[in-house]
């Protein structure tokens, strides 16, 4: 019996699921992709992601481990990828990659850094190609403020503020390496595309969408970055701002070292 | 009685719909916004688009107009945006500016310049969250070799052989003002989306389609630079390359003189 680690690199379009976590009732990416596995090898094997994804949440860059017992037949990470596919033609779950890995692997505990994006349209017209896509923010947004504003999340501090309640993280102490938004105003159609860039080690349960909502305070001229400054020192999660709602947030790479 | 003339700017994802034009049996983006018309003001008005889109085929900046008497009450582009909206919650169109304009305005006989994009996107995984947004395109291509290519179809001919059989034009030649290859490679994810922008007072049908179809032959280096040249003199539909489907492409402005 030869066991091999395999590590996959997984998109999945949110909408169409309860999360990436299994559920009793509902649809996850993770069954999605546990029953491939099945299809492909009638084996029942368990999936190890780097991170569950809350329902609604996209992923372009979700990664996941599994041990499997081919024998001694040859398998490329091309091949395996492509027979994943196969089995995933009907869900809205990609494998785009597959690679064999060293036994101690692990997508969750190996990773150094994740990467999240949040995608805000601030326009009147309701979004119809972006529909499930973005947040789709009415008013006016200030992206300048928020930009100025997110500079005082970044750095090593208690996220409580931004903490959900269910979180389950021992501690609420995290590095934020980098809290970044960028914005460009469509030609035509007016409107504007907000996007925020988050990367850390690890985060809490929540806390890129209590960030998000809290920063649309500050581009809506209602908070100023003094008052983030006061919900981050405050922590508690009652002084931090509203969860920016699941649609726009997309899990988009894991980073490991070599 | 006072009537104005009206310019909508309109947004629409086609998977959606049988295409702009109103059908018989199937939804279309036109029977919609008639609809929403409607529900505004309980009159049938005809909207006139400045081009049909096919079915499949999406629009960021698809232009209409029509005209509409309200009476000596006051309404502005906004609001009117807004109230179409309203009634356009379930549908996949949103107008996304409304403009009173001149009486003489014509949306399609006035447009001096309209602007497609085709999306491409070249890898072996099956899009999710852009499903139904771009032509998924398994096979590689070299995109230089494209945009190599793309010049020999630059600027006023006959362009018979990238037209549909079924095409209405009283004639086959137009001026391509612009056919500009674009592309960039997705970080982690593999793959690369290529971006097609197609600039021209007008196109006749499926020549877009066609064009980028002819494309990915050389693309492909199933086909030369020279092979285009020759397809174009050939000025013969079977000499040109096959008809790239619908979901890669968007009308994505319109343009009048001021």
């Amino acid at each position: 019996m030869s066991m091999t680690r395999w590590k996959l690199t997984i998109e999945y379009k949110g909408t169409d699921y309860a999360g990436w976590q299994r559920q009793k009732d509902d649809p996850s990416v993770q069954q999605a992709i546990e029953e491939a596995l099945y299809g492909f090898c009638q084996k029942d094997i368990r999936l190890h992601a780097a991170g569950r994804t809350d329902s609604g949440v996209h992923a372009t860059g979700q990664v996941a481990h599994f041990d499997l017992d081919y024998g001694d037949r040859p398998l490329t990470g091309r091949d395996l990828a492509k027979a994943l596919n196969a089995h995933l033609r009907e869900d809205s779950v990609s494998v785009i990659k597959a690679e064999q890995v060293d036994s101690e692997f692990h997508a969750r505990f190996h990773a150094v850094n994740k990467r999240y994006l949040y995608r805000i349209l601030q326009r009147s017209a309701a979004p119809t190609i972006d529909n499930g896509l973005v947040w789709h923010f009415v008013r006016p947004l200030d992206p300048d403020a928020m930009k100025d504003a997110a500079e005082v999340l970044l750095g090593h501090h208690d996220f409580t503020s931004f903490r959900a309640s269910e979180c389950q993280a021992k501690s609420p102490v995290k590095t934020l390496e980098r809290l970044d938004v960028q914005w460009f105003d469509y030609d035509e159609h007016g409107g504007t595309e907000i996007r925020i860039y988050a990367e850390a080690r690890s985060f809490l349960h929540h806390q890129v969408r209590n960030m998000v909502g809290t920063l649309t305070l500050v581009g809506e001229h209602k908070w100023t970055r003094h008052d983030v400054q006061e919900a981050l020192e405050a922590k508690a999660r009652e002084a931090g701002g509203p969860t920016a709602p699941p649609e726009g947030l997309y899990l988009e790479q894991v980073f490991y070292d070599e």
